[in-house]
C-alpha cells in the first residue's frame, strides 16, 4: 500500500469499568483476546483503525458478554435502548446514536450517521427510522435476542451498575479512531443517554489521541469527557497524567470510570479508578496483554 | 444575603450566529436588551446565575423570535424537535434535553433534569414522558404554536441555516451558570441532534468559566466543543484566546459559529465567524450592550 507511513500499530479494547470483585471473567478475557488477536491480523494486514474499532465493537456488541448490544439491560419503562459512537481522527469525522431500540450493531448505525447523513448524532425514533430505511439489521424478537451480560445478578439491575465496551486504535497508516457502544446504566430512565453517544464525552481521536470512556457516564460528561484529556494532551501533558486528572475529577463529582487510550506514536494507557477494568491490548511492539483487575 | 463574596455579575445571551446581512433584526435586538435589562435586575436583587440563565432562555424559547422553543422549524418529518441543556459552576450540576417534542420550555425540563433525576441527558419518548408526569406545560397545539422565526424565508428550510439561543451568567456569589436552546438546523433529519444539548460542547459552566455556543452544531462537536475552550482556559490561555481558537478549529472543519462567555472575574466574550450574532452584554461595570453585526 503506497499510503503507508509507519509500520506501528496498536490496539486496545475495553469491556467496561463494572467488575465486581471475587466474580469469574474469564470468558470475557477470553473473548478479548480472540479479538485483540483479530484485531491484529487486521492492523498489520493494512486495514483502517477505523474499520477496525468497528470491527471489535460490532464484535463485542453481538457477543451478549457485555452491557452493549445484544448485552443491553432494560430500562425502566421495560424496554432497551443502546448508544454508540464512532470517530476517525484525521478526518474529525463522527457518527453516534442514542436511545436507539432494537438494532443489532448500533456502532454500524453510528458510522453510517458520520458516512451518510450531514449530522454526527441521531435519537430516539429518527435514529430508528435512519437504520430502518439503512438496510441495518434490526432485532426482531426482543425477548429472545437480548440476554443479561454473562454473570450479572438479577439485584444489579435496579443498583445503576452500569457496562460499556469500547476500542481505540492506530493503524500502519498513522491513522487514530475510537468507537464505545453501551446498553447504560441499569435501571435507567426511559431515554437516558450517558456520555458514550457524546463525541467529546465518550470517545474522542483527532490527529495525536484516540480515546474511549467507560463508567458512570453522568459524571464522565460533568467531568469534561474524553476531549479534555486530548486538551490536556495537547496543552504539553503526558496522556497517563492527562487520563489521571479526568478520572480524578470524575472521583471528584463522585463517580468511577475507566478510560483507553491511544497515541499517534502507539503509546497505550489503560486506567480506571473502579474495582477493575476488562480490557486488553496489543501492539507492533508489544503482546496481547488482557486483565480484568490490578 | 450571607452568601454574597462579591458585588460583580455579569449576563451575555445570545440569540443565534446565523443572521442573514441586509436583514432589519431590531426585532430581536428590543427583546434581547429588554432581556438583558430584566436579567440586570434579578442579579442586581441576589438571583442565582442558574435561575437567570433559566429564565433568559425561556423567555427567548417561548418569544417565538429565535430559532429554539416556538420559533423552531420543522425536521425533515415534519415535526419541532427541541434541544436543551443548563449548568452550574459550582456543583456542575448539569441536566439536557435532546430530540424533545412539544414542551413550552425545553431548558425548563433540562434543570428538571438535572435536579430531580440521577441523569444529564434524556431523548426522545422518554423526554416527553418525563417532561409530562413532571407536570411541564406541553404544546396542545403544534400547529397554531410553532411559528417560523420572524424574517426566515422558506427557502431557508431545506438550506441547512441555524439558529439557538444561549445564555451565560455571573451571580454576586461568584457563581456561573450556562444554558442553550434550539430547535436545530432547518431541514434536520428526524432525530438530529446537535451540539445544544451535549454538555461539554454546546453549553459548559465550571468554577472558571461558563460558555453557550451556537452555529453548526456538528462542527462545534467535531472541533471540541464547550469544554475545549475552558481547558485551554484552564491551561493558562486568555478567554478571548481561547474562545478564538475553538472559532478556528471549527472554521477548518468547514463551519461557522458563535460563543458567548463569561470568567468569574465578570469578563464577558462575545465572538463569532459567521456573518454576524445576535448578541447582549450587561455587566456590573458595563451598560446594556446589543448587536447583531459587528
Amino acid at each position: 500500500m503506497s499510503d503507508i507511513i509507519d509500520q506501528r500499530w496498536a490496539l486496545s479494547l475495553h469491556g467496561g469499568a463494572g467488575p465486581v470483585a471475587g466474580r469469574d471473567y474469564s470468558a470475557t478475557e477470553k473473548d478479548l483476546s480472540e479479538l485483540a488477536a483479530a484485531g491484529r491480523e487486521r492492523l498489520k494486514a493494512g486495514q483502517s483503525s477505523l474499520d477496525v474499532v468497528e470491527f471489535a465493537v460490532s464484535a463485542m456488541e453481538t457477543s451478549g458478554l457485555y452491557v452493549a448490544g445484544r448485552g443491553s439491560a432494560p430500562n425502566s419503562a421495560g424496554y432497551v435502548e443502546l448508544d454508540a459512537s464512532i470517530m476517525s481522527g484525521p478526518t474529525r469525522g463522527a457518527g453516534a446514536v442514542a436511545a436507539l431500540r432494537d438494532v443489532v450493531s448500533p456502532v454500524a448505525v453510528a458510522r453510517a450517521v458520520m458516512e451518510k447523513t450531514p449530522h454526527v448524532l441521531l435519537a430516539g425514533t429518527g435514529a430508528l427510522a435512519f437504520a430502518s430505511r439503512s438496510g441495518f439489521e434490526l432485532v426482531e424478537d426482543p425477548a429472545s435476542w437480548y440476554k443479561l451480560p454473562v454473570g450479572v445478578m438479577r439485584e444489579e439491575l435496579a443498583t445503576g451498575a452500569h457496562g460499556t465496551v469500547g476500542a481505540v486504535a492506530l493503524d500502519v497508516t498513522g491513522a487514530l479512531a475510537a468507537a464505545t457502544s453501551t446498553g447504560g446504566t441499569f435501571g435507567k430512565l426511559e431515554g437516558r443517554v450517558g456520555d458514550t453517544p457524546l463525541v467529546g464525552a465518550g470517545t474522542w481521536a483527532d490527529d495525536d489521541v484516540a480515546i474511549s470512556c467507560t463508567g458512570v457516564g453522568e459524571r464522565i460528561i460533568r467531568a469534561g469527557g474524553a476531549v479534555s484529556i486530548a486538551m490536556r494532551c495537547r496543552a504539553g501533558m503526558r496522556l497517563e497524567a492527562a487520563v489521571g486528572e479526568l478520572l480524578d475529577e470524575i472521583a471528584r463529582l463522585g463517580g468511577d470510570a475507566g478510560v483507553i487510550a491511544v497515541t499517534r506514536s502507539g503509546e497505550i494507557v489503560m486506567r480506571y479508578n473502579s474495582d477493575g477494568m476488562k480490557r486488553v491490548s496489543v501492539s507492533a511492539t508489544t503482546d496481547i496483554d488482557v486483565a480484568t483487575f490490578a
